[in-house]
């Protein structure tokens, strides 16, 4: 890296700058070291009767090392919340920002590490390199549809939980939300039909996770329109969908598909006109979620919608997937899963609508990320539901 | 990995493995997240704002990740102190062990990584493509010769120090000893012959950094016995030292060259008779670091030698690695150093002798691991070095 002189700029003015000074992370030992005994046990020669057991059971490894309670939040800089690819060294403050939030919402320990390779196949085998130091993988801001093969072939590769949270964390929480809307509303979800917006990493997981949650039918949407059956060009990941999705097979724009519909929900970064709103069901639902502007403002959605979300913390009903990924990983470490299954994702979901309860209201369809019953709830549903599939060590 | 039934067995009764409980490491966030406002900040979308910059301006990395101060400890699991090739996961603890010392030792931040593969040319690709992640690469039990192959690769490839701890943490400590028993004895280096035992990691960087440091002669030997130009079969590493190291041509046994050598250094975890120290010359230097089986007992070495050291604790003249590497690269993070040069080395050995001041006797060579001069007094050279070496950013 060439050394280049900075401009005199005053980073530090803006608060986000100044709270990032010096990173946001540290490496604490557990364990004193305060004399030669202490350092005889914790390394040489005391060490060499661990690592030996270890080698003889590997079972060891959970109650001996770090290893089995330590995520790596792992990316590639290729999707950078909305920046694009901006490349690793840049995506470093959202990979900490991710380790702190695992720390502070559910004690989770993890580490961020930001990848200089693109290629799926190069990401596949670095990752499953790295996988003996961890406990789970976070896979992060890696743009779609390489995302989709990656988790897949790493999900397949390895025996700890792989977890793409762009995917799932966003897929989690907007299923709780709709969850608890279709509650308020009281249509269950098996008579909805959503239109989903954006067939990224975020839609295409919210999409599935609908389907396996037994929505009555829903329509997704790329830059190129409406998806279905028989539509040129589609990528494998699309094509899969087309054959689950738009039973009535739906051609044209998002906005075609609203006619009718009881759910809008917007992940693609594109904005969308007010009178097409006025055109879904009664009591209809829209999230949002684009960032850091919705796809339409919430004030506005709110004339034609019963319900609205949006992304962001200065509106009701944030869609934040802080409310999931900490108590996703707690509860899959503290059985120590060695995967995460499609039942503990929907688990998580609907523990997340319960903490609710009793009251929900419009404004009030999911709980705030500052909710202390959240990651702990999470937390044990997704445990719980890790026995059920039989994939729990403990 | 298969779930297998423990037999019962009390490990914890074992004091090494009641303190491994649990692990000895934690990652902590240095920022608070209190509420919206904080997790604005520290998050989205605060946090994009950060990654922007540095997209654009890839030194800010340093004041605005903890990239900058995080080193990674790397391992892949083949030469795991005296236990061999006992793979990565059960070289954890020694890592963790490692991480722990530096942070105790020096407020390094370091990051445990054991990775699932061998071949040369997958662990610098691997390690390549970690990099953005680390201001710094500590290696750590990787079997020779590979380990030299990788080191030059990685020296070569990054612009973050790469640093074997395995070779030059021990050259650095031996050569601080050595350059205080030749002071000691009133014989400098430049008139002294050395013997090393053992052409492994340790033995070559001890050989590089005797001949950097002035030695007069040095002969090292491996399994095979004396390495001298000519003899068959030598890689290229041995090649190399045979042309620069025993100008008498030396042939046969480790014992064959102690005959009026000044100074032993045992590397190769062979034991030594006691009647071949017998030969050496007066005012002998014995050099016994074999773990935790010393070459020769300290106590009957010090009957023909004049200075003994061991890589114990319950000796004089512990040599530790402990006394290198904290400082070695705190003072090369502390100035932005791109790789850490040669003379870096010799200047935290000279750092490191010099603490002993006028305090040296024959049982007080080098200083204690809990010498809290020490890792100021080697973070200190190492630093001016570097800028002397013109390899520093700051």
């Amino acid at each position: 890296m060439a050394v280049e002189p900075v401009e005199p700029h005053n980073y530090d003015a803006d608060p986000a700058f100044a709270l990032h000074r010096g990173g946001k992370l540290e490496v604490r030992s557990t364990v004193q070291v305060r004399d030669n005994d202490d350092l005889a046990l914790a390394y040489t020669p005391g060490v060499a009767r661990v690592c030996s057991a270890i080698a003889e059971r590997p079972e060891l490894s959970y109650d001996y090392t770090w290893t089995s309670k330590v995520v790596a939040v792992i990316t590639d800089g290729t999707a950078v919340l909305g920046l694009g690819d901006i490349g690793p060294a840049a995506a470093m403050p959202v990979m900490e920002g991710k380790a702190l939030l695992f720390k502070e919402f559910a004690g989770v320990d993890s580490v961020p590490i930001c990848l200089d390779c693109t290629d799926t196949d190069e990401l596949v085998e670095t990752i499953t390199r790295l996988a003996p130091s961890f406990g789970g993988i976070n896979l992060e801001d890696i743009s779609a549809p390489r995302c989709f093969e990656i988790e897949d072939r790493l999900r397949e590769a390895l025996d700890i939980p792989v977890f793409h949270d762009d995917q799932h964390g966003t897929a989690i929480v907007a299923l709780a939300a709709l969850r608890n809307a279709s509650r308020l509303i009281g249509r269950p979800l098996s008579k909805m039909r959503a239109v989903v917006a954006g067939a990224g990493a975020s839609g295409v997981a919210v999409s599935r996770i609908l389907l396996n949650a037994g929505i009555g039918d829903l329509a997704l949407s790329d830059s190129k329109g409406l998806i279905h059956e028989g539509r040129e060009g589609l990528n494998p990941i699309k094509q899969a969908l087309a054959s689950e999705t738009n039973r009535a097979g739906l051609k044209g724009s998002t906005e075609d598909a609203l006619h009718g519909a009881d759910v809008f929900i917007g992940l693609s970064g594109a904005t969308i006109p007010e009178d097409c709103l006025d055109v879904m069901a009664e009591d209809a639902v829209v999230f949002a979620l684009s960032n850091p502007e919705p796809e339409i403002h919430p004030e506005i959605a709110r004339r034609h919608a019963r319900v609205v979300a949006t992304g962001r913390s200065d509106f009701p009903n944030q869609i934040n997937n802080v409310l999931a990924f900490p108590g996703v990983f707690r509860g899959a470490l503290d059985v120590r899963a060695h995967t995460i299954t499609e039942g503990m994702k929907l688990a998580a979901a609907g523990a997340l609508a319960d903490v609710v309860g009793d009251d929900l209201t419009e404004d009030y369809v999911i709980p705030s990320p500052f909710d202390e019953r959240v990651a702990p709830a999470v937390t044990r549903a997704v445990a719980d539901q890790a026995r059920k599939d039989g994939v729990a060590r403990l």
